[in-house]
């Protein structure tokens, strides 16, 4: 009897580590009974639910399961049947902005039915939106209506046909004879083209900029930046930049690819200005880092360059860079304020040298699409002015 | 003891009910060993995998569960842990083309996440292609590029923004000059605007028919049309078509939307050839029969007419439409052969009144997307011509 006693609790000691090892903690207790349908679900569900605090609240029929668990912000928190086998469960509050998520039925991660999909952390999965008290400027308005296109063009740098996302603006197709500032614009680690327009509402931010008078009107290329599933081909593969002493190996494809391909596919088939004075780059996270190093790396290409949580330049960057001081207009570097930011300080030390630098930190924010979506909200209205 | 077995038994036979009214039948056993990835998964996952019998191969990591299924094709096909706690499990060979499909988890419902994900069966969720021996023709080929466009516009007939997406041919920027007809093409019963670029394709089968010389260049228009979920106001709620005596009460608001909004719209905002003679429609299933009573309603817009494994038009309905005969140049109407069709005999009758009537069977297919396709393929063909 002792024996099965030691052996109980050496497994219920076994499985509590366990579960401390997979985060997995109890529904959230204290939630405020405010829940609304997520505004990211599909036509006609209910759930997943967003309360006042932040807190999601999803819910599964697994009749037959013996465990469902909400999985968002790096927790699995426990939901409970009832007894029609509909599992329901709460998280603590989340940060405002747009969240992966998935739920786990049995150990199987999988998207929730209840919400649309969306690629980020490597898969097309479930996203939901914590709602924050500016999300006015990325609505779906009546307004002038620009377009999203979807195009697929040839690449010589992959021998492959490559696809993006191009934002034109709504007087586009009505002004045949102008030719419009260009923003190729990056997505972050382990998202891809679609991010910028789907998760980020790209059309609807720069639609309501303009329609206000805001913004210039300007196209937007989103492309795809994830290096590692780049891959050049023949004498592309030798145009990687080096690694300078000290830095890690360089596998960024993406830079070869946007200048070899994507601006001049773009500078072919649309009415765009093709000089550095029209041409701007930006990204979120990852794309920052690449936005930091490919206009860097081409110092009179862009002379508007952004950096969405995506790092800072330094004035030893700028003064490495030759050209790049004296083609620049704004280096925009922005963070939320949950992030650790620097970006404020490091704008400072670049005037200092007589860079027009630009920093931005977005309230009450973190590493995510909200950040962002304020970010290209504030960067859109200081370019090709 | 005697109780105790006929319960067990009462139980057994019960379970075996519930299992044959749930449609489940064990994983299919004679599959030919030469399975694929499927050509819909995410990046970089092996499953689900089809074989040449068109035999769906689906593996789901669920440790804990009690038990998986494969819900494609109106069955639930059981799955099979292994020691990893890995679940495979293999359908009995599926028709050619596209098909909606999930997994069940212990009781849940949920898609697959080894697929990307598409509107179908009223939600979104897994689709697998089984390939076809014709797949080329809607392949993205390195032949000048049209663009598919997202476009949001306001509709007064339901007051709020609405969605469509847009398809210009290649040549559509490089001739400011040019104006081009538009097939307005509308997708099935609980699908959405996205079906026919997503699952149909429309943008490679066009760009290779006109790269190819065999279609002229023209505009394709794909909206939402779910009648149960356009909600007209004022007036425009009382402009739905009145039933005839025998028919069922006519819920279609896409009717009104289509001539109030979208096709206005679609003549404002793009360089189109504004007459009958230049405006075609067509829709597949539930699209083909809406774009039967509403080329029928409107005799004298449209003079092309598309329908896709959605019924069929009759010389009575023709001659109590006054105006369309004089005003049609094609009737085409098809079918997969699968799906019983009557649609060589229907075209054949209409032909005897004088109709350009055009009948098409698409051989070994059912009632889905490849029918579909082909189908687009051919109309394409015939059309503006």
């Amino acid at each position: 009897m002792k024996k099965i006693l030691f052996s109980v609790m050496m497994l219920a000691a076994l499985s509590a580590a366990a579960q401390q090892r997979n985060n997995i903690v109890p529904s959230f207790e204290g939630a405020v009974e405010d829940f609304k349908p997520n505004i990211t679900n599909q036509l006609g569900r209910q759930y997943p639910m967003v309360n006042s605090q932040g807190a999601v609240r999803a819910q599964l029929r697994a009749p037959q399961a013996n465990a469902v668990r909400l999985d968002i912000g790096g927790r699995k928190y426990e939901m409970v049947k009832d007894d029609q086998g509909v599992w329901t469960g709460t998280s603590a509050p989340q940060d405002v902005g747009f969240h992966y998520y998935q739920l786990e039925v049995d150990g199987a991660s999988v998207p929730d039915p209840g919400t649309v999909y969306f690629f980020g952390a490597g898969r097309w999965g479930s996203g939901i939106e914590i709602p924050s008290e500016d999300m006015d400027f990325w609505q779906v308005k009546n307004v002038p209506q620009g377009s999203i296109v979807e195009k697929y063009y040839w690449s010589k740098a992959t021998e492959s046909m490559r696809h993006c996302y191009i934002y034109l603006p709504a007087e586009y197709d009505k002004n045949p004879g102008k030719r419009y500032p260009v923003l190729y614009l990056q997505h972050g680690n382990a998202e891809n083209e679609q991010g910028w327009s789907a998760q980020g509402h790209t059309g609807q931010i720069l639609d309501n900029l303009i329609a206000a008078g805001k913004a210039v009107p300007f196209i937007v290329v989103m492309d795809y930046g994830q290096g590692q599933n780049i891959h050049l081909v023949g004498q592309y593969a030798d145009m990687l930049p080096k690694p300078q002493p000290g830095q890690r190996a360089n596998n960024d494809g993406f830079q070869v690819v946007l200048l070899t391909d994507i601006i001049p596919m773009v500078e072919r088939e649309y009415r765009v200005i093709a000089d550095a004075q029209h041409r701007a780059m930006a990204g979120l996270s990852m794309g920052g880092g690449q936005t930091r190093r490919i206009t860097l790396a081409n110092p009179t290409k862009f002379a508007y360059v952004g950096m969405f949580s995506g790092g800072v330049m330094s004035i030893e960057d700028i003064q490495g860079a030759a050209g790049f001081k004296e083609t620049n207009k704004v280096v925009f570097m922005s963070s939320g304020s949950k992030e650790n930011p620097r970006v404020m300080e490091a704008a400072e030390s670049l005037r200092s040298i007589g860079v027009n630098a630009v920093g931005y930190v977005s309230e009450g924010t973190a590493h995510e699409w909200h950040t962002w979506r304020r970010s290209l909200y504030q960067f859109a209205q200081i370019l090709f002015k």
